[in-house]
């Protein structure tokens, strides 16, 4: 069936959707489109719209996720695809509607051709966490994972969750009975930009994704000794900035000398912080992610031991302590092949890369094997008015999929 | 003369004095005596009962700068000693008023042993700069290199300095006129406590500067890219703090493997500066000080030429741009071998080092030759409340320069 549309014209169309999806914005630059609101209600005829066209039957659920289905086999299991609706504040237009976009083309691509599972497509409503201090709703309560103490947390208006909820005609306390078996639940499949500039670094439109990494973040605090710039003679001074600044290449160098770790000092404030002073106090952060649990854990401990050095080597007194941890996501290693083969038969190389960003796919993975297909975006910018996908790489993604599903083993 | 008291006496005598001015400030930590305010009308008394302690006749003139002078014989040129009675905000209790309490216990200490010149100790009205954005006017009105522009700024309270003064019951379009004849005047001397670490690290109570050291203050902006810390690999990135920490480093290296010369990046700034983004902008500044302005100039060129080089081999741009430059002011070296030998001679070493800060012998320079005599003091701390120097080092001091002043040849 997918000889019926060329991919050009599947990337037409997907883009098609993605401006109807984008106009549904608060006012300004970009995609501001936040869970429980006005926009989130007007996003929804649209969605289902779109998911009906490929023939699905739709529905919500008590976590405001929408839900297209395709029906399969007495008996067979589903195979659940999609993403988020909601974006940051002056987002993209990509990020997450892209990912419900993609499968529904695909399977309105694939027509009346039977599959031996249903399948089902998801538009979650909270992935940023943009505008309550929590994310993930939809994907937790599939999983069994979700905390009801989150409906008793407020955004920035002082509106709690669970009020929110119910101001969208949601029982906030059925979100907990929303668990699925997970002998009923073949899979995920997620398509996402890719948020970052790898792909078409690669001149690669597709790529699988092996994993989400694990992040773990940290606090250093230096304290040497704030003196006057002018009188305090070099081999007497006790600089927090320079022995931060140490670390800050010492996180670098690990970084690049080791195979898929990303490493970052992203904050740094100097105290007394000016013109004439040496510096007594620095904060910073050092942020860590890898694929591999074990390589992440590894550099941690070996930038909290070379901070150390290098506090005792300057006369300086350092506290570096991890402030939040979370592991990777390996994405299922079957699914992963069958992505790549799928990627491989529309003309792609199949490439694997990481996901350095959390995604729904790292919540969905407590309910069943996950994996991810990634699409190239422009410049590596996400998160940002100036998110940009080509219509042709999102064609291709759409040929990818339909080439997938009919292949896709019942399991 | 000296013989009279013992060192322990003159220190005594020197910290009651100290201890007396130090009260006069306005509430709060330490001492603040800022120019033209309650506090510099309600010291003046108390200087003068100090000045006229040794047989001084005592004036203000048209800056505020309380004179007292001992005369000479007919025709006789004058010897300059003193230094400042106003203070930071929340500042120590020596900083400039020991300047002047110490030459005039030494003059007090000589008694009637005749001088072939005259002595004046200068108690200037504004050395800090702390209350208007300008300083020295004192030294600077004796010297000729007063710009009566400076009238017009304002303290912040948006009181103008011309203002402060009139309220103060000053003429200050007289100010211009207080310039002296430099075939009048001997030479300047300044004593004050080190406000760094040097002097005590070497065990020495007393030392004689060689000169104040000349500053050049740099600008750098960083521009490099941000980005995603999840999703940007580190090949991939133009990350504008690690751009920044290599100049940190090398703005160090540079000043320790350089006799006399300190560089300092004491203000540094990250954009945005959150945990998760590689910055994308680092604003810092560099400042550089030596007492040969040569050696100066060739660390800041060194130092700009590093900073491109950086900026190449990382992808990100810099621009580094020089925003002061003060040159040094040497001490006149026939007062510096009169001080080291006056200092030999009451048991010390007379070693000599560099004044790193501005001091009112910076704009004296400009009037006649110049020496500084530093006193040890705590912990190399000033500006600060904390600050503190020990009556032994006092009398050491006023023994000093009791045994100067008759060594010290008429010229």
């Amino acid at each position: 069936m997918t000889d019926t549309l060329t991919r050009t014209d599947l990337g037409a169309e997907a883009a098609r959707w993605i401006e109807r999806l984008a106009r549904v914005s608060e006012p300004g630059p970009g995609v501001t489109r936040l869970p429980f609101t006005e926009e989130h209600r007007s996003v929804l005829p649209l969605l289902t719209e779109l998911m009906e066209s490929a023939g699905l039957g739709v529905r919500m659920d008590a976590a405001a996720t929408l839900i297209g289905r395709r029906g399969g086999p007495a008996g067979a299991p589903t195979l659940l695809m999609g993403s988020h609706q909601d974006s940051v504040r002056q987002g993209g237009a990509y990020d997450g509607a892209m990912g419900v976009v993609l499968p529904v083309l695909a399977l309105r691509a694939l027509g009346d051709a039977p599959l031996p599972f249903a399948v089902e497509v998801l538009a979650f409503a909270d992935e940023e966490g943009a505008r309550f201090p929590t994310a993930l709703m939809g994907p937790r309560a599939l999983a069994g994972t979700f905390d009801p103490a989150v409906l008793d947390l407020a955004d920035p208006g002082g509106v709690t969750l669970r009020a929110a909820m119910e101001g969208f005609g949601l029982d906030p306390d059925a979100v907990a009975g929303l668990r699925r078996d997970p002998a009923g639940v073949m899979g995920w499949i997620e398509c996402h930009i890719e948020q970052g500039p790898v792909l078409e670094a690669e001149g690669e439109a597709l790529g699988v994704v092996t994993a989400i990494c694990g992040i773990e973040r940290h606090s250093v605090i230096w304290d040497g000794e704030a003196a006057h710039a002018g009188t305090v003679p070099m081999a007497l001074r006790r600089d927090a900035l320079a022995a931060a600044a140490d670390l800050v290449l010492a996180v670098e160098a690990r970084a690049r000398e080791t195979e898929g770790l990303l490493a970052t000092v992203g904050a740094l404030k100097v105290l007394p912080g000016v013109v004439n002073a040496v510096p007594g106090q620095v904060e910073m952060t050092v942020e860590i992610r890898a694929p591999d649990d074990a390589v992440r854990e590894a550099a941690g401990a070996a930038l909290s031991a070379r901070a150390e050095q290098i506090a005792a080597a300057r006369g300086v007194r350092v506290a570096m302590r991890r402030t939040y941890a979370q592991p990777a996501t390996p994405c299922d290693p079957r699914l992963q092949d069958a992505l790549a083969a799928a990627v491989r038969a529309v003309g792609g190389r199949g490439m694997r890369l990481a996901s350095g960003a959390t995604h729904d796919s790292s919540a969905m993975a407590d309910l069943c094997p996950v994996a991810m297909l990634f699409l190239a975006c422009r410049d590596g910018i996400s998160h940002n008015p100036a998110e940009y996908c080509a219509p042709e790489v999102m064609g291709h993604a759409v040929e990818a999929l339909a080439a997938l599903l009919p292949n896709l083993e019942r399991s």
